[in-house]
């Protein structure tokens, strides 16, 4: 029989990166478009993916003692507006509920961009004493931004995604969550998504609408453009002020709430994409595969091979692992390209000779290294290879972003950096004011990314800004930006 | 320290069933008003019951070959308008999206109130062959619908819920799969809720909008008012026709797709709390239960107690239950309110008496019976408690179905029966004919709920129909409905 499709083609990610990308969201089967523009399907194995993602971070929410709630999707208009900065910085891209049925509203609702006023509105509620502190919430939801332009998980109009929304005490209290929730992201990026990112704190004119600070962490794609992979707000106690949230402190006077948020999204999956995809499709990190290890049968007619293979497959799931055996009739040439574009991390080859040797050959999505396995210790090589791997595309990804990541002196050198050596991640000076924020993204096509953290050793490149010479205040990173 | 906050009273369920509700969803913390009519909040311990369904629906949809996606939240009205029937009965109670930002759309916008012509949409573009068939898609997410009148989980304008779709080959196919997803519900319902149900068939009046035929699990509430609990629908080729969803045969002929769709939501919460609830708050089922069970230390300021409490906690957890150790400085009588208000399967006390005989008092819930448990098999007892209360409230609300359950013959004993013995189910034979079944609801209160299934044998109760006296074609089960 023939195969069902004909072995995919890609586009090429150094001719094109951008055609490249989607014809990987496509060809992988990770999304399909629907008919409201902005907004997609997510497939089977594309939903697959999010679900590990939300699996992994959920324990680790739950671990640090947040819990899970659900608030409503629909945010009326006045309420929107209680927060001053806020509701500037989301009106112009929310959805307008104006009709329920037939019926004109008599205030309008919109979608929820983000749910800061929701939890704002509810924390006042419940909150009275100081032993109502702190609240842990989190929710697990869609938000919906009406963005002009759009691309699959970097920026839709509707996406899923996770927001954390806590109350605290103190300012401390507060920091301090906004600052583990990032280590968190950080950790969770390079652990399970292989995926290098820079801790940082965003400039003034970048920060989340109404956060005294917003932290990020920055991610460098294969092509070198940054991506804001998560970010984590701390709002003082600015939205507690605008919606009357107080408790009884301990000495009994009545104290303002201080507060955070913090948020990851799909997005995410375009991060994974650009960061470890190569010629032949994806090559996903094994903590969120969602097939760790295919198994290919050779010359699967013959005596003993489909049954070995079972075998095999059984093991491997005893073992705590993801696994599919493709028993379907398609030819072994199929399934190689049809499992490299789905970017499963390990192929298992097992024919008739290999069994008779005892072994199988395991090949590795990301550098296509085969290893003859003996079948006796299976498992343990198959979980060795699959750690191998994470780290092995961990390194290569920090190792594309330490090759684009430039130190600069001034305009001149940017752009000659850039044009030179491609788009990267660009370490200059600044002198804090927005105007030479914005000439140098002006004049270089890279933005301030973020003021990084823990760069105190190497942070001091320069005495003056990298834009109008006067005396610099921080290192920033500078790039251009999904 | 005095107690945080007073032992909460609730109004008496044989009182004002519908207080007794709102006081429960309010006083265990379940929900919170939001500032949308019908848009509850979800609060961390009504969530967590929805995780625990969640978790258990979503494994048992996985090991039936289903698949999770995830669909958009808005719908062209074009869309919706494809199939007739589906419009007529959803157009009068969705929520229109006129704007975005600040731009009118050429085009509104549905929020979704379900999601059928998404998935017809979708699957239009991703089958074309047997070969691509069965497709068993699942999504959770929340859908809106613009209802009157409002109950927190019995009926809100938003609502989270699963909605399966799935498309078939064939005819049987897609009835094997609707009537297969019906047991699901109900041996959850019955298994994980300790719930049970009568599977059913929907009259063609109450039949889903666009749907051949509609199954549905009926669940009788202590207050003898039944709760549609969860519902199967099986399309035919209607949605295929109207999308144009063809795939070619093994013999190369053009068919359309059979279809279905299946659903349960945050309703479930609804009906357990009607189904098993006491005047002292919530009684929940073990399986859903965020708590199984509350460790409550008696004298924790005593040498060892806290220690042995703790251990205790620690070997609970072990096992893999659900567990919470409360050693805030609360009085005991305040604990054992709290946690019977929010329905935790057990309480085990330990206090310093106990410790020297080895031993734990553990109390049930729906019983309150005392039991003295040696620590030697505290795991083992532990366990066997739970399973005998999961037993206990399962058979005591089949005993509640069972005993107004009514057999009636013509529509004044339907109105004896109901005023004498108050609101049930009643079994009473249909002639088929609608006008009966609306004389019926006027004359009695009582709707039709469903066309019992396996009830063959005692089926036949009579040979005329209830209203009119004309020969009966079925039997039905009536009833007043939330």
């Amino acid at each position: 029989m023939s195969d069902k499709k004909l072995v995919k083609e890609i586009t090429s990610r150094d001719e094109d990166f951008a055609k490249w990308y989607t014809d990987i969201v496509l060809k992988a089967d990770l999304i399909g478009y629907s008919g409201v523009k902005g907004c997609m399907v997510i497939r089977p194995y594309g939903y697959a993916i999010w679900e590990n993602i939300q699996r992994i971070l959920d324990k680790r929410f739950k671990d640090t003692g947040h819990e899970n709630v659900y608030m409503p999707m629909f945010i009326p208009e006045s309420l929107l507006n209680k927060e001053k900065d806020h509701i500037e910085g989301f009106a112009p891209e929310v959805a307008w509920v104006t009709h329920g049925g037939s019926e004109l509203l008599s205030e309008r609702l919109c979608v929820r961009p983000t749910s800061e006023v929701l939890f704002c509105e509810h924390y006042k509620q419940i909150i009275s004493s100081y032993r109502d502190l702190p609240k842990l919430y989190n929710q697990w939801c869609s938000v919906v931004r009406w963005e002009k332009t759009t691309r699959p998980f970097l920026r839709s109009r509707e996406f899923l995604w996770q927001e954390g929304h806590t109350a605290h005490a103190t300012k401390e209290d507060a920091v301090f969550e906004t600052e583990r929730m990032l280590d968190i992201y950080a950790d969770f990026c390079a652990e399970s998504l292989n995926m290098p990112v820079i801790k940082g704190i965003k400039t003034e004119s970048d920060k989340f609408a109404g956060a005294v600070s917003t932290y990020c962490i920055e991610a460098l794609m294969h092509d070198g453009k940054a991506l804001q992979a998560g970010t984590t707000h701390y709002f003082g106690d600015g939205f507690a002020r605008a919606f009357d949230i107080t408790y009884s402190s301990k000495d009994n006077k009545l104290e303002y709430v201080h507060q955070s948020s913090w948020g990851v999204s799909t997005r995410l999956i375009g991060g994974i994409i650009m960061s470890h995809g190569d010629d032949s499709g994806l090559v996903l990190p094994p903590s969120v595969a969602p097939i760790q290890v295919v198994i290919i049968p050779v010359a699967q007619h013959k005596e003993g091979v489909l049954e070995k293979a079972r075998e095999l497959e059984e093991r491997i799931k005893s073992a705590g692992l993801r696994v599919k055996l493709d028993d379907s009739d398609n030819s072994a040439g199929w399934k190689f390209s049809e499992y490299e574009m789905k970017g499963v991390p390990l192929r298992l080859e097992i024919g008739p000779k290999d069994i008779e040797q005892n072994q199988c050959v395991i090949v590795r999505r990301d550098t296509r290294e085969k290893t003859f396995v003996t079948l006796d210790n299976l498992e343990g090589e198959v979980a060795k290879l699959l750690r191998e791997l994470a780290k092995g595309i961990y390194e290569k990804a920090l190792a594309n972003m330490n090759a684009r990541t430039y130190i600069c002196q001034n305009i001149d050198e940017m752009n000659t950096k850039l044009s030179e050596n491609g788009d990267g991640f660009i370490k200059a000076m600044w002198c804090g004011e927005e105007a030479c924020e914005d000439e140098v993204k002006e004049k270089t096509g890279a933005g301030s990314r973020c003021i990084p953290l823990n760069e105190e050793a190497e942070g001091h490149i320069s005495d003056v800004c990298v834009c109008c010479g006067k005396p610099a205040s921080c290192l920033v990173i500078w790039g251009k930006a999904y």
